[in-house]
């Protein structure tokens, strides 16, 4: 992305990239059909279930202001909106616990205020809205979006792990206040006798954890040995929800002699209570907030300004990673502006607003890769197995697969040329094939196994559209009338549900990746580099590793310290920011340039990336593709290795577009040559020595007795 | 084993084959230094906590008659007894459940009858093993246990599935009972009031499972990622007794208003409590019984001989399977003969007697030959480096190693020529780097990686001897002092216990695997296949399979069925005894012998076998010693391929010593091949097809391009 600062530049260019694609946006999203329901679902799991416990949160610290209610309808509110007129319909929107922190400080501090008080606090946090909007305006307009590149790995991976451990943190604190009497009810109930509130606690243990293991193992369902294909896909794509529901039927088991509120369940009005509703009108009393409260409003609405302006950012970001392989453009600034308008829009109708959410908006990426993985798969198995019917040969089998492959394709103009990978693999192993005199001769399932190779011939890619995010913000909208079922969830169910989602979203980060390398023993450190491809092992003295990783714990726990202190925690975005100087002018004084570009790569300090390997293992032989996918989005990751060229200290001058196109080297290599892990294990004796054969090209199998020691006998 | 009805003669021939190595047997296990303590730790955890629980059955079902301190000093005596004079020291005894479920039953007959009573109970016991004894004598003298080889893999491995169930059944029962009242309780107590018992269940659940989870992770240590080896080691020796005090301080935790007893902790009088100690001197009433009676103990003494015959003989066998490469004889005959010593004795003292266990013997084998896979490895290591360090080239290299492996061997008669796998794997690979011109050249690290290379050569190998069944003996009999600290254990640790050792013994059992393979999407059996080389997969149709472990399965719940039921319940083990003709007569009517050989092979069905691959994979590159040989140990029970010779139904001749002679060729090929998976990943596109090697013999690599599925393009 350029980094142009002339007004309404970068909102142009936004405008003009996501226009292009607009129709396909939601054409592409019908034609997947009723499959777009399994990230649909996952995504509305992970983004309301945390609205709501965010909501109850508000509740307590409110005095009741603000409910469940408003936090959903913020959500779903916002969520429609920017799916329909926003740039970038991968970014989820939502309440998030920063908002939250925000709005418990403005309410201690309305309440305490004669000429403010509980009435006029909402009034005033629409005066706070407008000016937050008013600033998010200008910064959008004035292209502050565009230096988001400075925002490299180190600070998007510790402020991902910041949000983990809030979530953990909110789990745990959840679980323990399950054994305490809760603030808003009568002590004296049954329930809440000492010897009630220990068994409520143990049960919440039960349930919180029972909802993390089987959630996590849910995920893993499509590696699992047993059930079949469709069942194992199914588990894999709704378990989590299906868990929600198997742990709240269990909360209902214990019936005999078990008082009421016993596991305690969420607590929410219905939004047709009394008082429920009474912030819609909140407009009519904004001109009744003080003058002196009108200007001071713009203290706290700096604070949520440069809050939004970093986090929904970075939750952009992360969602439009290099390894998803997007081919839209992304939207920074232009969606910047409609989340300023957004917020007006809460604040003027006295609710919380909502901005981008991490992990949600990543997930929601991953959940559309698996689902576009799903569907070119189906449709080139039945190309494939039309073709074996009909006795083709090799290179007739690729046409047609090719054909529909293309088909399949979005016709956009800064798209790459249909399917690269699929052609060049197409090519190479055609080569091969008529090497060995296989081209002319009608194939058969022993040469082109249909389940097996095309899983291979897939790239990554990301079933770009609108109507996953559209749906799942309907659905949030949804839970505002579907209430009643809600409160039968426990709220134990929720924590473990936090501590899910914490725990999802570590694997393939690569900062956690090394701080588990630091406890990791020296003669297993090859694992991890096994596992995640995280080249830096080989290339930086693990010395450099570990003190770059204690750096960057400390700072994280810094920033984690800060958010524990009372009003000050809201600033903790900025020691985020903070880094980004702090990465560019500190750190390379400590750490090799080499280094801190295999660590930490950034943009504006390298020459292009021109080895960008695919690598990655395949374990077994049949592997569904969710399973694939999986492994290749999180192994990725790590892998962007650069070339160690002399540093370069400008900016790279190609626009994220450029980047994504398939004519830039980068992306050429990332398709082509496909260098896979081929793991020969020795045979028993000393004698196997030499067979340990390392990485071998696709093209050929010529390389077969490579050996990556170079010692090798035969 | 030889089928020889001869009184005496199978005494006499374990006699003299067991004084042999009787001397071997102390020093062997003193030389092994404190390393000694891990396996009798581990052993010591399995024997003594069942035996505690059993004991508080006992005390309930018997009015306090018998509590845990008579059973754990049963099994202490037994234990101690039985590692010094007995036969075969693997073989561990302790009161099993079978035994509780008959003493249960003769308490529940003698209270009602008026002439016998409670006063007399374990008086009238006295005589039951004073028959029992006489039967086991006969038993023993006339040569029963020659026809120990009809009880095949179907029996055993039924039988220890059965056990599995039962220790689950306990767990599960275990757990649920601490929602209930227990019996002997005031009800009125605090502690048991519905709310505290609420409590009490779900603080059961979290300890429980906790234990488990915690309990099968740690065992799994030495393949952890993180910590030092050594760290990691000692978590896979010691982490299950580890857990339980974790799991009991964890226990400790809630202190505030909750009411003592909560979590219930074991009940058991101390020893020195009045009352606990009256049994000792029951020999004195025994006298006192009615004639009647005493006739009438001839009843259930047939059914514990029956009993004891089967239990101690199954889990003899289990301890000293074929994989475990055993050097010393077997002595089913003598330990038979001992048996009913011991019984008479524990009978004229009061207290249930002792017999062999399933799982604790196999398990204690295990841990022995992980023992002795460290022993071993550790020197090997050490000769290998200071060889590397003197610049040796590689045939001096593996002198000395060949030398140190002789020093560790036990110099004994009928073992085999000392280190058979050692050599014929140097030979091979000096062969092989002769052929490369290495063999002269000084070896160092990159040829001959002392970590990795050194588990490569170390056969499966067992530290045989008495000290750590001797050390555990004398551990439980500590339990009895140590009764107070005892009491510490909540109950639900123990359930959570069973829990683990029903799910420990699982892997490796063929039985269970072909249950699981039922389950199996077919796309995915293959992955069977890969885990524990089941040949039979290959060579038997899907159908047959089904069709086997369907009849094993409906046969396994019959059995489990029976134990259910009040009385006749203790007639379980001949149902599991009536499979020995089944399987001989009637099995073989429905399937085809090829396909019962492969799927349960019958050493009186073949001719000797000719083809015994030690196959294996080797997963990673690195891999602690303990970790391999647990693949080795679970892995090869599978693997032992008949070859498909017609069919003879004679028995061999071959006794059991024979066999285990080097000179069989079954062992001979046991050791000398190794054909190992040789599992060459696929290249990501078609081209990668042919490269599909499956299994490459060691001594040389020219097979590698083999194809496993002969279209090779290659």
């Amino acid at each position: 992305m350029e980094e142009t600062f002339v007004p309404f530049r970068g909102i142009k260019n936004d405008l003009k990239g996501r226009l292009k694609c607009y129709k396909q946006d939601w054409t592409g999203g019908f034609r997947a059909g009723f499959r777009i329901l399994a990230p649909t679902t996952y995504i509305f799991f992970a983004s309301a279930i945390p609205v709501i416990s965010f909501g109850e949160q508000l509740e307590r610290n409110t005095n009741g202001a603000l409910t469940a209610v408003q936090t959903l309808a913020s959500t779903a509110l916002c969520g429609i909106i920017h799916s329909i007129v926003g740039g970038q319909p991968l970014l989820i929107l939502g309440v998030a616990e920063p908002t939250v922190l925000m709005y418990t400080f403005m309410f201690n501090f309305a309440k305490d205020r004669k000429d403010l008080g509980e009435k006029l606090f909402l009034a005033w946090t629409g005066w706070v809205c407008a000016w937050t909007a008013l600033l998010l305006f200008l910064l959008s307009i004035l292209g502050a979006c565009s230096i988001i590149n400075r925002f490299t790995r180190i600070a998007g991976e510790l402020f991902g792990l910041l949000i983990a451990m809030l979530f953990m943190q909110q789990a745990i604190r959840g679980v323990v206040e399950e054994f305490g009497i809760p603030e808003r009810e009568n002590p004296n109930q049954m329930s809440l006798q000492p010897s009630w509130r220990f068994g409520n606690g143990m049960f919440a243990l039960v349930l919180s954890f029972g909802l993390l293991y089987t959630g996590l193992r849910s995920r893993k369902a499509r590696s699992w040995r047993y059930g079949s294909g469709s069942l194992r896909g199914f588990i894999a794509d709704y378990g989590v929800p299906l868990m929600v529901l198997v742990w709240t039927a269990v909360s209902y088991i214990p019936v005999n002699s078990v008082p009421r509120g016993i596991p305690r369940r969420l607590f929410s009005p219905n939004p047709w209570s009394p008082g429920a509703y009474s912030n819609w009108t909140i407009v009519k009393e904004m001109l009744d907030v003080p003058p002196l409260y009108i200007v001071g409003a713009f203290i706290p609405a700096t604070m949520i300004a440069v809050l939004y302006y970093f986090d929904h950012s970075v939750a952009s970001q992360l969602a439009q990673q290099k390894e998803f392989n997007l081919k839209k453009p992304p939207s920074y600034h232009y969606d910047l502006l409609l989340l300023g308008f957004l917020t007006i829009l809460c604040g003027l109708i006295g609710i919380p607003p909502s901005n981008g959410v991490i992990p949600q908006s990543p997930m929601h990426t991953k959940s559309l890769a698996t689902l576009k993985h799903q569907l070119l798969r189906n449709k080139l198995v039945s190309t494939a197995r039309k073709s074996l019917q009909r006795n083709s040969n090799l290179s007739q089998l690729y046409r047609n697969m090719q054909e529909a492959y293309d088909e399949m394709q979005t016709p956009l103009v800064y798209q790459m040329p249909p399917a690269l990978g699929l052609k060049e693999m197409k090519e190479s192993t055609i080569e091969l094939a008529s090497s060995s005199g296989y081209i002319d001769a009608p194939v058969d399932e022993t040469v082109f196994d249909v389940d097996k190779d095309i899983d291979d011939l897939l790239p990554v890619e990301v079933k770009e559209q609108r109507l996953s995010n559209l749906l799942q913000a309907l659905m949030v909208g949804g839970c505002v009338a579907a209430m009643p079922l809600l409160k039968k969830i426990p709220t134990s169910v929720l924590w473990g549900y936090f501590a899910f989602m914490a725990i999802e979203n570590l694997p393939g980060n690569q900062f956690w990746e090394r701080i588990l390398l630091l406890f990791t023993a020296p003669s297993r450190r090859y694992k991890v580099l096994e596992e995640n491809h995280a080249t830096f092992i080989e290339t930086v003295p693990f010395k450099s590793i570990a003190a770059f990783t204690l750096f960057q714990t400390v700072y994280l726990l810094l920033c984690f310290g800060i958010t524990w202190i009372p009003i000050a925690g809201v600033l903790f975005p900025l020691l985020i920011m903070l880094l980004v100087p702090v990465r560019q002018y500190l750190l390379p004084k400590f750490f090799k340039a080499v280094h801190l570009q295999d660590l930490d790569a950034a943009e504006y300090e390298e020459a292009p990336a021109i080895s960008y390997n695919m690598t990655f293992e395949e374990r077994a032989i049949d592997i569904d593709g969710g399973e694939i996918l999986d492994e290749m989005i999180t192994r990725s990751r790590g892998e962007i290795r650069h070339s160690q060229s002399p540093k370069i200290t400008s900016s790279t001058p190609t626009s994220l577009e450029d980047k994504r196109s398939p004519h830039s080297p980068s992306m050429q290599r990332a398709y082509s040559p496909r260098v896979r892990e081929l793991r020969v294990e020795r045979s028993p004796s000393l004698s196997g020595k030499g067979l340990e054969v390392k990485k071998v090209p696709s093209p050929g199998p010529s390389n077969l007795g490579q050996s990556s020691n170079g010692s090798s006998p035969c």
